[in-house]
């Protein structure tokens, strides 16, 4: 199929389906991943994978991780810094050990325990993200949190996913490694908040002076990029680069609207979409997968594991047990992090095609409850409050 | 190499040459080409054409076509019908006529003059369109007769390629082979100005009524997308149907300033700038082929014989010499439909290697050279000029 056709086929389901889902009142996210689904191997099979859509796929988190970044409001998640830390602490510990415990009882090897605590402790900092614009609430208390403890997520994700390769390829864990993987992590940040915003934000105000009329719009994607290829290559996800971008280009590309609704098209109009149908295009249901009695009960601990971590961890921050439980439910869906070392991992002989198959549908079914559970804590919440306190639906750009 | 870092490296190369050429008077798309060239095998050996910067490469001259289509005023375009129609033919017949006997001249057999003559005849849209662009030229009436020669000239050109591969393949030309592209190519014409306009304009007013914020936005992409693969599809290039994509929704994207802007961007902010980055990466410069006799000769032969069948064309229409040399040089870029003409000969055993190494130093020159040609006749043109009967440079929206 010629590849522009196959472009055009993504983006007219998956906008047709997002439309539908907003209008009945879904998260138009879970349109777009259905697309990838009807249109990849599993049913029409007219669609795989390839290089380029997996590029676009990248540049689409990049473009939604950046775009959330100059969306936040820096004080409010400045605020909200203690309670993403202890959220992501407690939203690792506890499915990490529930994945531990529940592959012992259900009768996995030790690599394969290891495999399941790994893959039920990373959350998707995508999936988190776009139900947070979507629902008008990035910026509220509970979302911060959430976007906070997804990126601080990620960089404990990273470490496990070093412990989990080394011992299956190695059957041990080298603690240089790792600490050299954490230090880089940590350095990378603070670099990136002291002299890489100061470079980022001397590049930016020069772009406005070039006699390039798109010089801007460049440039902001130009950073978004190289950050998020930066953070890569230091071994973490190109979305935590984007975010801590657009954090520090933020207060610079919100006051102008014209170059910031350019951005919003270039992510949402455009190449977030990949992102979501390319988790479709992974999922290939097999009617015997979806009915196994392995796959309800990885479902129940992904989703019950985080919820308890992220109520455990924001308690004590939020004050408010339903907050909290939507802490939860903000960080219960695991995403392509998950999915791509489900893959590895399969790939490295480490676990079985059956357990495979069955991570694979409990990502994707976290992914479509995930956002259900978290408008339905909003709501319950912002019903029962005083509209005053509500949740700032007004903070949503979008 | 992690390949957003290859699009950062393009996008930052050719944004910083485009904007210093820009800034000493030429056109920034020699910037970009540059940039291509440099990153390319023939020099650096960082970059080279993959299938994700070919897609790149092709969806950025859809949106230059598209967004020329956009910008283009329809009364002045439907004025210079004729004028654009006897241009292309003539701009064609002069260079092939050229193209056949200078092979002779050269030695050449048969199909290496078919070659030749064939490589001479077809003018890149995208170069005479970026370049008009630029130059806030495009809807002047030389400018409106440079694109509608070009736009002509394509399928000219699509019917000389037929001929071209049919010899090659089987020795003579099937009459219901080529009479099928050119019923096609009218076909497809005529629907899109009738049928094909009405279904577009409805979809897009439609767009505007959905609850998706960016709906308008990916809708107008994914008409110039669609529209650009089924011309493709029916053997025309890409570019055609984009441009009359952007013909019919012109009036109605050019209203929306904040739409026009976000397209604009994502043209000229983003996927255009790999079309031209991409035509310098394939370009491998071999000192000995660039100061060969054969290149210089084919150089002027190519820039002699559009320009002259440009003048032919147009003098009658316009009625003044230097805007007819000036239509003349806007269709002297030949561009990346010769380029893939000489790798598919060459793969197919046409051509010899140094020929093909001589066409395409001649295709990269014609790209270079024509802008400054261009320039320099609107310039002489306009100081001779009453300002008032100028070319209303104001028509450029850029």
């Amino acid at each position: 199929m010629d590849p522009i056709v196959t472009i055009v086929a993504i983006l007219v389901l998956a906008k047709a389906f997002g439309e539908l889902l907003e209008r009945i009142g879904y998260p138009p996210m879970i349109g777009e991943i259905g697309a990838g689904i009807i249109l990849g191997p599993g049913i029409l099979g007219l669609v795989t994978l390839n290089d380029t859509l997996e590029i676009f796929s990248t540049i689409g988190v990049i473009a939604l991780l950046f775009i959330s970044g100059v969306e936040m409001n820096p004080k409010a998640f400045a605020a909200a810094r203690n309670a993403a830390a202890v959220t992501a602490a407690a939203g690792v510990i506890v499915p990490f050990a529930t994945g531990f415990a529940g592959g012992r009882l259900l009768g996995f090897t030790f690599i394969e325990q290891l495999f399941l605590a790994t893959v039920l402790s990373i959350t998707s900092i995508g999936v988190a993200v776009r139900t947070l614009i979507d629902l008008r609430r990035l910026n509220t208390l509970v979302g911060t949190t959430i976007v906070g403890a997804a990126v601080v997520d990620d960089i404990i994700g990273i470490v496990l996913l070093g412990i989990l390769s080394s011992i299956a390829l190695t059957g041990g864990v080298e603690a240089a490694t790792l600490a050299t993987t954490i230090a880089l992590s940590l350095f990378f940040i603070a670099f990136a908040f002291t002299g890489g915003k100061r470079l980022v934000s001397w590049i930016f105000v020069r772009s406005r002076r070039m006699k390039t009329h798109e010089m801007p719009y460049a440039v902001a994607i130009i950073i978004a990029l190289a950050t998020a290829a930066a953070a890569h290559a230091l071994g973490l996800h190109y979305a935590v680069g984007a975010f801590i971008a657009g954090l520090i280009l933020g207060p610079r590309i919100r006051n102008d609207r014209s170059l910031f609704d350019g951005i919003l098209d270039f992510g949402f109009g455009f190449f977030v979409t990949f992102f979501f149908a390319s988790i479709g295009l992974l999922f290939v249901p097999a009617p015997a997968t979806l009915i196994s009695p392995l796959v309800a009960l990885l479902f129940v601990l992904a989703i019950a594991s985080k919820t308890a971590g992220g109520y455990l961890g924001s308690i004590h921050y939020l004050g408010d047990h339903l907050r909290a439980i939507t802490v939860g439910f903000g960080i219960s869906a695991r995403g392509e992090i998950a999915l791509v070392v489900a893959q590895t991992s399969l790939a490295a002989g480490i676990i079985t095609r059956s357990i495979y198959s069955a991570v694979v549908v409990m990502v994707i079914a976290t992914i479509l409850l995930a956002p259900l559970l978290m408008k339905w804590g909003f709501r319950v919440h912002e019903k029962r409050e005083e509209p005053a306190t509500g949740g700032r639906p007004s903070a949503g750009t979008r």
